[in-house]
């Protein structure tokens, strides 16, 4: 009987898990992963064991869509654990919660006055921090024996100074908490781990991580710590998003409202769920449409991506004062090779050129032997950072 | 009898002026130059002419207080005018109108058809554009004579590419014009206008200008034509500035509304009038007197200033792909050579290298003979830039 720790990331339409084994280091494998999506309307599970190409797809028994929700979603997995992962044993689970605020710069074991600290963060991420919390609360009751550990997108961040932190508002907002966090922090952990491994010494310079996904963000780090970061308060700053706008004049905001008559509730969702590639495209938010599309407003979306991207780049290569190391990580930075040649041709100034051959296989090293700046691809693996967290929390 | 032409910037509270001879060229010198300020208050006029250090100053005669408004102080600049300009002839006024939408991209003659275009233009810029439009009403009733010319801040940046003027927002509000316009235009230009005496054939690469005052932003030049700027749709976005953040998250104003319950009129007049340089030190929106001051605050608002407009370069010359010429303009970036120093020092990685001395004093080139970079100090001075316009408009 070997124990195991069951990593939880909670949506508000899916929850995406995986099983690692607990004594395991870095590199070893995951038991089972998989997604239960459609919660709330159609809902689904896919999964599949590491052991090879074995795939399971089945529709929740029993459950009739709309009383399904993240409570029965979490009962639901719970039961298909028991069932499915033989003779393995759950001892814990650990979330990957968005915001962990001020109070949390690293993973924390989840006790009741935890979760009261987490309540209050709610409005600072209403459209994730509800669902992660939900998932934990339902886990407890489904499963009152495990331990459950909160590993949070912000803590990577804890070491941005001052001057990263704060916007140029009053600063009685600053002392209240509306400051630069910063998010995708799991996967700048995990980028920071694997470095040196790909680039030795070098990883200890100034680095940008480049987290391109539907959610994206950039991140510098000097000695592997992040010292400034694209994403702020909320997840809609920085780089053009799936649907989200990321930078953008805040007149623009005050434009809306005075101007066009939106209450902020259709300006808040016009900027999370309308912008980004989907909106300028008006076709999709997703990378891989838009890269296969004609349309000439696909092609403007991804010429923006590009655009704003390298304008990022080269920002928080001035907050670094130069540039060692360049990676990539994310659904965008892993699969799509043309992406990423395409910000690499315009940072050839900072003698980064890539190996077309690399590039394509999307190798580890896809810089060419003679680029002065290596360039990386990194598999960001957030859960297998989770799992670690959560076993050196528990001592498993 | 020769022929003048007055320029008119004109604001909520004051009005500033200066007469310039119409058939001189770039280098001729203003004739008088000074403000009507405290227009709706206490109104007071300053003014100097340019033979030497006679200065003027006096109480509008006549007027009680709050019944002076905008119409009252041009009818009084221009009675004041017709006493003080002695054998000088005003034959033409050319405006400084902050926004000209997609129409201008270029000065243009006063029409009553423009007018009602420029008042279209009200809701993008209502802090500035109906104070700049009345100035232009207001002098056509009290000397209907004068041919009027307005000088837009946009229109420098017509040539900025379509993925520079792009928000990551549905198309629909980009075709409505909810773009990026730029701002400070008549800056840009008339440093365009000197850079080659300056810099020679460099003028013509990879330029930045920084253009650093109470309002602040870059632009980014090619041939010495836009191709990037800081600010965007409005004067809120980009750099810190004395009252207002520059770039912030678009989340940080739904947070201010949604969850602080702040109305957006509250949350316009946090980000217009009690943010950046002010609101970060709580002490004053003064660069003068916040590098003056011994306060930990004054600091920190100093260092923020410096930190983002050294992340705003940055992102400027990726966009430019390498950079050639940096230029310094704008009442901080002319005067506060202690600022200059910052941010040179942490664009060092560039090859940057100030010459102590040159840049104490104030030079044209303050970069040292070996910097790889030459970083110039231009004393703006966007009233020629627009008597120019107006001289070449009307053919005077």
């Amino acid at each position: 009987m070997n124990d195991h720790v069951l990593v939880i990331n909670a949506g508000s339409s899916s929850i995406k898990f995986a099983v690692y084994p607990a004594n395991g280091d870095w590199k070893n494998p995951y038991r089972v992963r998989g997604e239960l999506e459609g919660i709330g309307h159609a809902p689904r599970l896919h999964a599949r064991t590491s052991e090879g190409l074995l795939a399971q797809e089945q529709a929740p028994l029993s459950c009739n869509s709309p009383s399904f929700g993240p409570q029965e979603a979490v009962t639901f997995l719970v039961e298909w654990l028991r069932q499915n992962l033989g003779h393995h044993r759950l001892v814990a689970a650990g979330h990957r919660v968005v915001h962990g605020g001020e109070r949390f710069s690293a993973p924390v074991i989840v006790t009741p006055e935890v979760m009261d600290c987490l309540q209050q963060l709610v409005p600072l991420a209403r459209l994730h921090e509800p669902w992660e919390l939900e998932a934990i609360r339902a886990l407890a009751r489904a499963r009152p024996d495990l331990h459950q550990v909160a590993c949070f997108d912000t803590a990577f961040h804890c070491t941005l100074p001052d001057v990263e932190q704060r916007f140029a508002l009053p600063r009685q907002l600053h002392d209240e908490g509306v400051k630069r966090y910063g998010f995708h922090g799991l996967s700048y952990e995990y980028a920071a781990h694997m470095l040196p491994a790909l680039v030795g010494e070098r990883a200890l310079g100034r680095v940008v991580v480049a987290h391109l996904g539907n959610g994206a963000s950039l991140c510098a780090m000097r000695e592997l710590k992040s010292v400034a970061t694209t994403m702020g308060f909320t997840v809609l700053d920085g780089l053009v998003m799936g649907t989200r706008p990321g930078a953008l004049d805040p007149g623009v905001l005050l434009y809306l409202i005075q101007e066009k008559n939106m209450t902020v509730q259709q300006v808040s969702d016009l900027l999370h769920f309308r912008s980004g590639l989907l909106g300028v495209s008006g076709l999709s938010h997703d990378m891989r449409a838009l890269l296969a599309s004609g349309d000439p407003r696909a092609k403007e979306a991804v010429d923006l991506f590009v655009y704003r991207a390298v304008r990022e780049v080269g920002s928080l290569v001035a907050a670094l004062g130069g540039l060692d190391v360049l990676a990539f990580t994310g659904g965008i930075g892993e699969r799509a090779p043309e992406i990423r040649a395409r910000i690499c041709a315009k940072l050839a100034w900072l003698r980064i050129d890539l190996d077309r051959d690399a590039n394509r296989a999307g190798a580890p090293i896809v810089s060419a032997a003679g680029s002065r700046i290596p360039v990386c691809v990194i598999h960001c693996n957030e859960e297998l950072a989770i799992a670690r967290h959560t076993c050196r929390l528990l001592q498993l």
